[in-house]
């Protein structure tokens, strides 16, 4: 019998129903720019990995954030990269330096022995979503996530980030059929990955597609979108008896936004480039949406971060907008919060949304 | 008396006038994936600068790719960097490196002590233009170029290339005080720099704004758009009873087409996520647009690139679609050819580009 959520905004804006106000959370919540999350990975030995593979430890930075904000819900402290490195290409963190992977995919035998990981050596993760959650006691809900299969692609070819994609261009452009099978297995993993996320206790899944906007129009709907579409229509929607949504977001994704809402999922993430009254006016209530605040607007002062964060909930859902009710919503930034910000910038966003959210939704 | 030119189907496709074939030029096609460039490049120093600051050099440079392949425009060799250079930010390329400023604006009192840079500080570039024009000998038009005050901006503030643009967004975020005066002086510097080169001979112009895609919706219309639009209003249009057409290009400004295609401009330049069909029938007739062959489409094998360009020119303009003329479209890479790409792969792209958009043209 699972214990009964006390905050269930996050879950009821995912699906559309009213709230008493606009849920927050924001991508990367748990990270570097908190002193207490560096003071746990300085226990793991400064390690990424170190941190992600031990239970107690990626409970702990799960937690984090929600003593500090009342943020309203928990995402998986783990990275996208974990699938790859279970499929044997070798993941590692430089420190100071972003993932790498020892064994990337430069060559027909590599991609010919690609397999489907066995999902026993992301035990790791599944045990911390479980850890987590009796953790939370029902505080808020766990998001668990996972890379799109295209994002995957990008880094088991080049074997870490990209100023251009090019050894991963080349393949789809040259071998697109070695970069369909890439896709293709990726996909049945990160499909099997999630479900098991949800078994283990995951209440709403996220797929990242942060690389899905690098793609040329065309080649994104056939290389990034089909993929993403297979894996969410392979995932348990529904455990416990409550359904499990689904959130895709395709950072620099904006001019796709009707396509990617056809996707199948229930929200769709949405960057800082995007007018979220457009958006919205475009997907009408086929799906919620997710974001979109600009992550270096947390560098201006409180008062500037609490007036950008009104002007993002003002563009989604004027309350004196034909139609633009409120609800559906849920605030976050439009990419991963960055290391250097300011935790009380932090706050001032997350009062300012919870407030404002609120008198949003008084009657006039 | 101007000498008269011998291929104006690059002038005409901006104005939208008709064309016997689709003119076709790359973003920096004069540059490292030349084998002819490398070796100028080797005289000068193997400096990006001493090749810029060379009349010979980038008289030279700017040739070669016209020497190798029948394109349709040559482009001036020369950096967006130079302005800040000449406003006394100090410009220096390292081996292997991006750009750096020794004196980015990082305090309020660097900023207040910005001015409009003396022209004479640039004649190296108006010299090259002239050197440049007489070579050229009427064969094809000579474009001329500068950043966006935005894009400036982003390099003065960050002191080079960026990966999250932190400085220059916490200083329009927290002090956009700063920000409007360092743009409202790159505008005027700008757009003096811009007719001097029409002046000097530049028979079109084009602005770069590489980043204003990066900027959030309503920040991109303020801080980049309006002084966008303020360069293209100051612009010399005519020179030598010659019409000179103005680009502007914003790498990942797909979202704010209609908007662009209001700021005077005779053409938009567009990157490879925009679908051209879409873009073509968002503009209408307002003006040109130029693009959007995804730079690394030119490592598959040749006949894959012609296949990848016969799709960019049926995307714009297939001859059965109603209303669907072939003019007024520039065929050009999404953003600059890449050091590595291969020259024989090139010369295919430009002759798919030439023999498709003359069967375009056949009557049916």
């Amino acid at each position: 019998m699972p214990i009964a959520l006390h905050n269930d905004c996050f879950l009821r804006a995912c699906l559309r129903q009213p709230t008493p106000h606009t849920p927050v959370w924001l991508m990367r919540q748990a990270g570097r720019y908190l002193p207490e999350y560096r003071a746990t990975r300085e226990k793991a030995g400064n390690s990424f990995m170190g941190l992600a593979t031990n239970v107690q430890y990626a409970t702990e930075v799960t937690l984090q954030p929600l003593e500090r904000f009342p943020l309203d819900a928990a995402i998986l402290f783990s990275d996208i990269l974990t699938v790859p490195d279970a499929m044997g290409l070798g993941l590692s963190f430089g420190v100071g330096e972003g993932p790498r992977l020892a064994h990337p995919l430069r060559d027909e035998a590599a991609v010919a022995a690609l397999q489907v990981p066995d999902l026993d050596r992301l035990r790791y993760v599944f045990d911390a979503v479980r850890s987590i959650r009796a953790a939370l006691a029902g505080r808020v809900p766990l998001i668990g996530f996972a890379g799109s299969p295209w994002t995957l692609a990008c880094y088991m070819v080049e074997g870490g980030s990209s100023a251009d994609y090019r050894l991963v261009k080349s393949m789809l452009y040259g071998r697109p059929d070695l970069m369909h099978r890439i896709l293709d297995i990726n996909a049945q993993a990160v499909t099997t990955y999630l479900n098991a996320q949800v078994e283990a206790g995951a209440q709403a899944l996220m797929v990242f597609d942060s690389w899905g906007g690098v793609l040329a129009d065309g080649a994104f709907q056939r290389f990034s979108l089909e993929y993403t579409r297979r894996v969410v229509a392979g995932l348990r929607r529904e455990h416990d008896g409550q359904r499990v949504p689904v959130i895709v977001f395709t950072k620099g994704g904006g001019l796709w936004l009707k396509e990617i809402a056809g996707c199948g999922a229930d929200v769709v993430g949405l960057d800082w480039t995007v007018d979220l009254g457009h958006a919205r006016a475009a997907v009408g209530d086929r799906v919620a949406l997710q974001g979109n605040l600009d992550p270096m607007a947390l560098f201006a002062p409180p008062e500037v971060v609490a007036r950008e964060a009104v002007a993002v909930l003002e563009r989604f859902g004027p309350p004196q907008r034909a139609g633009g009710g409120v609800d559906g919503h849920i605030f976050n930034l439009g990419h991963g919060i960055n290391q250097h910000s300011p935790p009380d910038h932090v706050a001032a966003l997350v009062e300012a949304v919870h407030r404002h959210s609120r008198l949003q939704r008084m009657p006039a």
